[in-house]
């Protein structure tokens, strides 16, 4: 368990790293942080997030708990690169987007004197880099585990442990496969309805008329494009499912508008409004 | 043009008429309302909202202007029937969502000494009736006015005056067919959109892990069933089309990612991200 002699490092100063380390901060641990940026390394040191920091991965030789804030192919290859730096028995975790492919990546070659728990913090801005960093993302945002059998007990209080230091409003438990199939549909396919929403044709002449719907449903098509298109294809066979199915139901819609069944729409809107119930009171 | 002497009636007191009522009684004009429900009437008197109220369209017979808030056949049955009541130069107008149709019936029958000006409050709320009624809705809104060439100038400005009157954000002029496609894309698209992704399956069980990006997408998947299809059905061209270039435009994605063509992905991501900053600053 993380205590005040815990010594914890994140590797990668991003948005979500920089929100780590500032939420680290504001609880009173003092935390190194590790970026190829030397900016933002002294971005991190002069807002007081981060206690030391370096662009040279050496920096992470003596810590108990390292945190991984990288891309998916980003983190595997510095893990890949970088672990014979790390001591025996030091914790790994991640904030990677999606789970089986990074999970069994590092399965594959993790030494087994290390432990590797994987976590998804689900939040995000949709701007890059630590200047976006903020905290208070988390307190309204969930942070999922995503535990294997390879994992201790330990790890998973650990986790969690984080989670509450960093204030996530909520914490769960998924296998890998539950994870993915989850974020499919509630995060990545909602990005790709925003996204082409905005792709299917010029709309911009169109800001004037527009409403909170058209708003709401769009305010996530601006979209980081160096992250997303690799947390896709990590996640092709569900994903691809789940846009399939959409695009489908959007086209039965279609039909029942043509053919005039007031009927089966009124069902459906019916049923939509019933289970849009579920999701209230917490927006 | 409306002045304290202006007799103004409002047929329909639901959800918009009421919140009419009740923004022109804040604005301190003495409004008269009719609608078939007794309670209606009653709720908008008791609340100060109108001055006069009936459920018998008699009500009506020396108004200046008269402001149906009907769901679309609904209001062209009320017009068949009671136009004979109006006294000549009554000058009639309307909140329905879609207006070739509407606008093209109303022309078919309505007498030569009455006239029509169309126009199209953007604002609405999830919830049917009076007792949702809220003036406030309208000045974050767009007050869309569809003249046709037989309105008169002096129809127009009376109507940009109503929207003043009721404090709406934005006042615009389209043709009917300007404004239907417009609605078929920035709102009939974005509630199917919402509507389809509560339905393409179950996901209730998912809603703790939603983030904001679901649950804004989804926000106007509660819906009311009675009027949406009609107005679907009305719009039935530019709107099956849209529904149809979307789904496109999804499975399109679907297939970058299982091809794995990152490029075009990042240049779809680029392109949505910069058309979104059209829509900044507005929500």
């Amino acid at each position: 368990m993380i205590d005040g002699n815990t010594v914890i490092t994140i590797v990668g100063l991003g948005l979500l790293g920089g929100s780590y380390a500032q939420a680290f901060a504001n609880a009173g641990y003092g935390v190194r942080g590790i970026d190829i940026e030397e900016e933002a390394v002294s971005y991190a040191k002069e807002k007081g997030w981060i206690t030391e920091g370096s662009t040279n991965a050496g920096l992470a030789a003596d810590t108990d708990i390292l945190i991984c804030a990288l891309y998916p192919h980003v983190f595997v290859s510095w893990m890949k690169e970088n672990q014979k730096l790390l001591k025996p028995g030091t914790l790994i975790t991640d904030v990677t987007g999606v789970k089986r492919s990074v999970v069994s990546q590092i399965a594959s070659f993790l030494r087994p004197d290390l432990e590797f728990i994987a976590c998804h913090p689900m939040a995000g801005r949709e701007y890059k880099g630590i200047r976006y960093a903020d905290a208070s993302l988390f307190a309204k945002a969930n942070f999922i585990i995503v535990p294997t059998e390879h994992n201790t007990e330990e790890a998973v209080r650990t986790a969690e442990q984080i989670a509450q230091i960093l204030k996530f409003k909520k914490i769960s438990t998924l296998t890998p496969q539950q994870h993915d199939e989850m974020i499919a549909f509630l995060s990545q396919l909602t990005h790709i309805v925003a996204v082409s929403l905005m792709n299917v044709k010029d709309n911009t002449h169109l800001a004037d008329f527009t409403g909170d719907s058209f708003r709401d449903l769009t305010r996530i098509a601006r979209i980081n494009e160096e992250m997303w298109p690799e947390l896709f294809m990590l996640n092709e066979d569900y994903l691809t499912a789940e846009i399939e199915a959409l695009a489908a139901e959007l086209l039965k819609f279609g039909e029942l508008i043509r053919t005039g069944n007031t009927e089966e729409m009124k069902r459906l809107l019916i049923q939509s409004t019933e289970r849009r119930k579920a999701f209230e009171g917490q927006s």
